[in-house]
């Protein structure tokens, strides 16, 4: 992964998930305020099953990449004599890829009919995000300066994910923690991104002066604005979900009398909520 | 930043805070003790919405001055050939009141009618107290031993502060986290005074001497004595806010039978809620 | 308290405290159980408000005698020209009392007729005993390393029952926290005199060779003994508490029937109660 | 315990009760869907109160070993004048074992009619557990490199699962926790095995070279794959003991019949509660 592309295919990742389950959740969320009873959590858990494939097939998909690229390990751990370690590298990412494949089939089975207690699915989205975490801490602590730093900011994104989703498994279906857990993955995608273009140009060029204080002052700076920026991303995504649930309603009770009632009660059930949580 | 008024200007900022918050909820807290079902809510709604508006002018302004003073960077952020960095330094408060500015823009939310989730204004809070405790603490970093100590002591009430607000999060409406919030903003206030006095005493004369043990040992027990001035200072707002809004209910009332009526009332529910949580 | 004295007279407090919630929440526990709806609550909470008495008195006490014994500071805070600091080892003293007083004030405040918010008197109590461990911790920091490793030690058993302190404060009345903070006071009584033994043996002689490696594996394996030694000395407190209500019921019901089948009672809401955690 | 053997003995231990907790529970929490207000619950009870005599049997057989193997201390603490301690290994792993001792005895006393508080045994396994890190933390500290990594990584096994427990102590019978638990177990015992193959080769040869980069990469990932394959483990555990359970019904009620609407009525209320909780 020591060049561009290497850090820019998975920021990819991370930013599609990161869009992905906050237009999910924000739907959600919105669906079952504005329709109560409605006929959206079958829909939802078939949404969920299809995620959990899509993440098993990517990570296997990952892990055979990892292993039988021109230059990978062949699933060969060692070799020659004495024994040499074949790739270290590859075969870490493929661990890495192996438990958000775990993670991934226990999405599958929390939402098919198997007896898997709730909360599993988050322990193990856990799981792969520490481990994802743990490993990176070790592979970058003997690296220059630089490079520690803007690794270490991003280790910030991944352990903030990992503790997130484990409150998740206790409190499970919190919005907030949801959304949370969604700026955290952008976060991740976008820096991943910045990590390409101070180590490795792409349009040419040397990395970024190690030794520059004013470089060091301005990452840190910097780390913030992709954050800030997550969080007009996801404002904007929540919006444009409410948007698309309002629409939908609309057309389904086809008049608009009854919307503006919905709204009505909405406004004054949101008082209540208010004065409840301010009251209780 | 590196003179006195550069510290006592944010210092004042949390120290109005610090009180306003305390009298809030205090107020709060006794009014909906003493007034159950009043007309309170509404009023403290609106309030909530005022205080978000506050928080949104002062940022705006915040990062106008830091940006277009004299010496400023006037939006440029690199300059050159080849680049430098602008002032680095105004880019990062600027950052800081960024934050800020969406916290309070989510307070906003939050009480006018938007679907947002409950909870977002205090995550978002925690989210900007993180981030000024996150700068603050790659800014000391590199200072000498007597300048790093009482920064780091800074610290402890930023990432205090940051960690109380995030259990608001989950636990909305908790008068004991809320007055720990406000004491630990009025420590705030008054440290970052502190750390004017030491490093840029206003009545001239050099810093204090760094080398000086008893300077050091004398500096962390201030630390605790500032913070047990912000218990008492707390202890008196809250008392002046009972008294108030005690006297606002009688008033209301016109008779001082009511008021002892429910002075009576209140004793003995006192009672039960303490035997209550005994039982329990 | 550079000598025995000074670490065995913090050490008997601990260790009265310790003993004492220990036996007062045993008592609580028990009673609450075995005599439902009894004059008990009435009697707890006259001796909350004596033991919060009991601690302003000891923490004033403590703080004119650390000000006023002959070569103490007698409150002049410096002196001379230039300015050297007066004794701070006194004043660090003074200001940890300071916020055991405060604590004890909060108690009596609690449980008198005021308006405090339930739960406050554990914050206190939280933060006195962070205070304490805080000022130990910069206290120690520049000490020879036998010192520093038994003083850390100690900073275990202060953290910890600050933690779990806090944990009160939104688990109020919670049986096993309470035991958790009885043993760790213990803990702490018991390792003060540890320490004086270590740094200053009463019987003369020099203190442990600091060089010697099996000392220092000694006192970390000497710690869990302690600790040990705590919770037996907590087991025997609970067990003779549960016979001292157990007798104060019979006499009062004034028969042995009545207590037959109050345990016949308790078995079998016991069994319920395992039951109930089982399914639920 | 520096040797093969040494390591492979309490693996074995953590092993067994990995694997044991994992059946435990998922029996627990099968019977108790599939089989409502059955018979188990006694059962269970006695089943804890035997694995709690085990403990204690185990535990005091280790106590016993530590102390009178040839090359034990007997029982002496120091001798000689001057004092020299006396085998302090011994008497550190003799520290360890009596943690899970109380921890056992605890066990008994819960389930057995005496009034201890419902959650004092999780406190005291977690207290057994941390105890176990903490004299492993001080064990290790002045090793080699490579002794103090892999050691480390087993440190992130201990202390994970004491802070497991002490979650369950707050939130009893949550089989999330108790699962992982389990799997936390099973991983230091796996990660021991490991430990004793990279120090001592049962099969001869020096052990690992610590100067190579590499065998520093490989371990940290097979740590993960350790992890990896203590889920594999459990969730066929879990299968099988849903198996199990499912048989058992099936036989007691003397018709297929019976099972198959069983089935039918967990399917719905299976879709009941993820509605349920995606509704909430």
């Amino acid at each position: 992964m020591a060049n561009f592309k290497g850090h820019a295919l998975p920021a990819v990742f991370f930013i599609i998930f990161g869009l992905w389950w906050c237009l999910k959740y924000s739907l959600k969320y919105h669906s079952r305020r504005l329709n109560k009873n409605g006929p959206g959590n079958h829909w939802f858990s078939r949404i969920e099953i299809t995620e959990g494939a899509v993440k098993i097939i990517f990570s296997v998909i990952g892990m055979l990449a990892e292993q039988f690229v021109p230059d990978g390990p062949h699933l060969y751990l060692y070799s020659g004599d004495p024994h040499t370690w074949m790739k270290l590298m590859n075969w870490q990412h493929t661990t890495m890829y192996l438990f958000f494949c775990i993670s991934g089939i226990m999405d599958v089975l929390t939402y098919t009919s198997f007896q898997v207690p709730i909360g599993l699915d988050r322990l193990m989205l856990s799981v792969a995000l520490f481990v994802e975490g743990f490993l990176f801490y070790f592979h970058v602590m003997s690296r220059p300066l630089l490079d520690q730093l803007i690794h270490s900011l991003l280790l910030i994104a991944i352990f903030g994910a990992a503790a997130s989703v484990l409150l998740e498994t206790f409190l499970r279906d919190n919005i907030v923690l949801e959304l949370l857990r969604s700026s955290l993955a952008l976060l991740q995608g976008t820096w991943l991104f910045q990590i390409g273009f101070v180590l490795f140009p792409p349009w040419g060029g040397p990395a970024w002066d190690a030794n520059d204080h004013g470089n060091i002052m301005f990452l840190i700076m910097c780390f913030c604005w992709h954050y800030a920026l997550a969080i007009v991303i996801l404002a904007m995504n929540y919006a444009v979900a409410y948007r698309v649930v309002q629409k939908c309603c609309t057309n389904k009770g086809g008049t608009e009398i009854k919307l503006a009632k919905r709204k009505e009660n909405e406004k004054s059930s949101r008082i209540a909520l208010l004065k409840g949580s301010d009251e209780d």
